[in-house]
């Protein structure tokens, strides 16, 4: 294992991902407290200069956003050490509910890891330790009041909304590391990101690294998808040092469990593993118990059969046995098992479209109409649900899958990948999704997983972890912008008006990815004075239509005038005075 | 000029542009002929190889896809060279029809550019020249029938869509050298990629080679946005090289030639320039006559003024002598000068929106009610007309802006600019605003303005350009299947079979963009035999869902099942067989 490897040889005996040292210029964390000292909400704040004098010289106060960062992106504060994890902020609030207990877990080692591992907790006999039991009983928590800070919203809303199952909390009780977050339709729209190696690549250092990276761009939710031999220990590592909810598709791990043969799975084998991965930490897992027998013939004769790997292992084991799918037949047990550690439901679409051919038909919407059975199981025991979502999907089809979504599942989250608008752009697929994942935020979805240019081809390195959660957070954020969440438009205001004053710095700060904005820029006007130039590369200062604008408006201004007025009293009497100022129109200020 | 350099310095004697020079694996270019000799349409048609005999053995036929590349994507053929331009293929279409004349143009030298110039052609006195005129009284031109081709529809389908001012083609006499396409709502969607120098870089043979470049990846129209000094000769080399339409803005050269000074500009000037630009052969003039004097104070209050350059510069125009718009009081002359050379006019939205706020305001539609009186004054001209939309739009305003310009511009087809769907994020402008095309697209747009990342911050270079043409090629692919156009959804048909059917290299080879998708396929599966592997690096051998899929739809095919009698047999004696063949579900093939 080349983390084990590392850590020998770190002289320093501390080991840090390699996530950016530099902070973004202007930017530093803040925490803004809750109504009790130990819940502090953390936000990035950009810190933006004054308007120039010739805009109207005034201040800009700093814009707060939504960080998903954690310890990562508190670049003030030191970079935690791997090797012992993040600091488990949620724990008080777990165990001062007197719920849960403490029990011996599963002794599995994890080689190199080197914090302490308290104890695994459980609900206590005939308890339930549900954020979504909590808010059906009418308990405020630490973690809603959490979210209701991060969100702008109050913290009752928030409650509502969980208890209604519109909304999730997912937040095992063994991951006091994760700093409370919200996936609900009448939230801010989420993005995840899938990591983890397969038997074909990467080391578990390298999907740390990613989960770093993940959340250092804005990914609410990670995804540990890994397949290979180390999966206990890259999932340990992953959830110790993950201020997000980590989410798992635990059917690979019981296949690697039984050596890979499909049909030698078990009932058994699948509950051993949920609970290894419950004491762990892990905040959500993907269950395809949808995908029953009945509904895998209809695959047959589609273009792309079953592109879903767990979908096709439990397809696989429904034919074999000529049984229903034992994650259906067995789904109260389950019920039971995730009340215990609040593990929420991510029902999976098995039998989600793989290509624009199968998309929205008989085989999908089936499986949708049987999530929708198992999440009003699943509630009956309090237990957390979102609903799993295609897929390939073209424009004109996308809606139908919210508003049956809606309808047979009763507003539970709807958690989307993608959908990809086309088929014929592998290599570019982080854009084919793009398109489908904000019409499908917009339309209502609640989280959109994220898609890689690499999508189809291979495992996403560094590079196309960060190309895919900036296209998801683009995504995110039309639909935030499009179904009107309060306060999403400041952040664009606040840009555009920086981009019209010409405060290029704080332009680029603004940006989803300040260093890029920067880079291109400086592509083509290198120079330093470039960053005040009240022009840009594109016209050239004779064109500047962003100047001219402004002369307008300060004509405008000057003269008192409001729309109705200059179109009443015409503007021929000060038509000379403006072609007297007009000569200082394309002069360059700098 | 670097150009010039470059030509003297041209060992050869021939310079042509650094596309590439290799052909995509497996892609040639085909001719389809027309109703005569010389109507040549061309198509790139992808060989596939057969369906391995594990999932039917079956032959797949050659896909043929439209082409924009002209002679440049004609690998087997000798590659053009610039200084002579490209053969005039519509030069006798255009001649045969009888109503045009010679006549001695501004005689301005073009340095370095060794083709024949022949004189220049406009419309005998009295006659109309346009594709409009002849789609009106009945005829079906050699243009129209390229353009059905082309596009699967009957030659007459596209007669009555241009007559009926729903469909343009773009075709200056004096461009012969252009393979005619069309823009209108009821055809495929096409996209425009903006290339053009500014004074602060670039040089001509970048933006021959930008051209070359950007048809070479599929658009379909060009627009030359020069503001440079040799505005002129870049022209020059840009029409005599270009198989697509070109589309210029000619106020940028009015201003030039004006020297800059906004008030100076005058009807007299702006007509000269337009019929040089009409004499050398470019197809569509953008020409902002909306931007009406009433209209510009409406602009003052919002977050990013006035951000079109021809806007801005026209609104100084008229702030400064209180006049109406020049181009708003010359329109009917304006319209005799397109009738005489078949110009398209693009009338420009010079006050779109330029930030989320400023979407679809008073400005903005204002501006869009004025084009829809004009367009109706032009279809008195017989010239043809499209319409310019923005710019900032959130997604949820986007579809109002198709539908009132249906209404007020009476079908003319919508030519836009993205829209982009949020401002956040600089350096991914062709994410942010692939999003608003695709949509836009969807609900009725006909040609996509390309938006690149280097949007809001500097000129593209190659790389932009490519990375712009692709998104935009899939907005509007994506705009196609979500309309239902015929024949779209082909592509990804053939594609996402061979994708089920482990065809990689046809997979690639169907791409957008081949090479990208091989070399992002080749990082974590770098040997030639992973390229016959059953199975990819995601999941590798033991998870591969396809593999299993096809496992699935095997086992159905050979006991005759179709999912009615899969339902109501039942499955339990097939089972034990499937078990018996459970063990090679997981043996990789190679």
């Amino acid at each position: 294992m080349k983390l084990e490897e590392d850590i020998n040889a770190a002289p320093e005996g501390a080991l840090r991902p390699r996530i950016d040292d530099a902070p973004p210029p202007h930017a530093r964390k803040v925490y803004v407290e809750g109504s009790r000292p130990d819940i502090q909400v953390p936000m990035r704040e950009i810190h933006l200069s004054p308007t120039p004098s010739e805009y109207g010289a005034e201040d800009n106060p700093p814009l707060r956003l939504y960080d998903t960062g954690g310890p990562y992106t508190d670049w003030e504060a030191a970079k935690p050490d791997v090797r012992l994890g993040l600091p488990p902020l949620r724990r008080p609030w777990v165990t001062e509910r007197g719920d849960v207990e403490e029990y011996e877990g599963a002794p599995i080692p994890v080689a190199g890891f080197a914090g302490t591992r308290p104890r695994p907790l459980r609900a206590q006999a005939g308890r339930c330790v549900t954020q979504l039991h909590y808010a059906r009983r009418g308990e405020v928590t630490p973690e809603m009041q959490f979210v209701a800070i991060r969100e702008g919203l109050d913290p009752e809303v928030i409650r509502t909304e969980v208890a209604l199952g519109r909304a999730i909390i997912p937040s095992n009780v063994n991951h006091p590391e994760s700093e409370p977050m919200a996936i609900g339709r009448n939230l801010l729209v989420k993005i995840n990101a899938n990591i983890g190696n397969s038997a074909v690549g990467s080391s578990i250092e390298e999907e740390v690294d990613k989960l770093a990276w993940s959340v250092r761009w804005g990914a609410d939710t990670v995804m540990d998808l890994s397949t290979g031999a180390d999966i206990h220990a890259t999932r340990e590592w992953i959830v110790r040092n993950s201020p997000v909810p980590i989410g798992t598709v635990p059917i690979y791990q019981a296949l690697e469990n039984v050596g890979g043969v499909a049909e030698d799975l078990t009932w058994e084998v699948y509950r051993d593993t949920i609970l290894e991965q419950a004491e762990q930490g892990v905040d959500y897992f993907t269950v395809h118990a949808g995908v029953l027998l009945r509904y895998v013939p209809l695959t047959a004769r589609r273009v792309t059969g079953i592109v879903s790997r767990g979908g096709s292992i439990l397809a696989a084991w429904c034919l074999a046995h000529h049984k229903e799918n034992f994650l259906y037949t067995h789904f109260e047990e389950l019920c039971e098992i995730f009340a215990a550690y609040d593990v929420a439901f991510s029902l999976g679409d098995g039998l989600r479209p793989g290509s624009i051919a199968d998309a929205n038909d008989e085989a999908q919407f089936g499986e949708l109409r049987t999530l929708g059975e198992l999440t009003q199981v699943a509630w009956r025991h309090d237990v957390q649900v979102m609903i799993e979502g295609p897929g390939h999907v073209p424009m004109n089809k996308i809606k139908e899958n919210v508003d049956l979504e809606r309808e047979v599942c009763h507003d539970a989250p709807f958690y989307t990948l993608g959908p990809l608008t086309v088929d014929i752009a592998p290599g570019y697929d982080h854009i084919t999704s793009a398109i489908g994942a904000a019409m499908i935020g917009w339309y209502g979805a609640s989280m959109l997983c994220y898609v890689t240019p690499k999508e189809h081809l291979g495992l996403p390195n560094r590079k196309d972890v960060k190309d895919g959660v900036i296209a998801y957070k683009i995504a995110a954020h039309a639909a935030d912008l499009a179904k009107g969440h309060p306060g999403a438009q400041q952040w664009d205001d606040a840009l555009s008006k920086a981009r019209f004053e010409f405060r290029w710095e704080d332009q680029f700060n603004l940006s989803l990815d300040p260093e890029c904005a920067r880079g291109f820029h400086d592509e083509t006007l290198p120079a330093t004075p470039a960053k005040k130039a009240h022009f840009c590369s594109m016209c050239g200062p004779k064109f500047c239509s962003m100047r001219i604008s402004q002369d307008v408006r300060e004509y405008a201004a000057a003269h008192g005038l409001n729309e109705d007025e200059a179109l009443a009293a015409g503007l021929a009497d000060k038509a000379e005075e403006f072609h007297r100022r007009g000569s200082s129109l394309y002069v360059s200020p700098d």
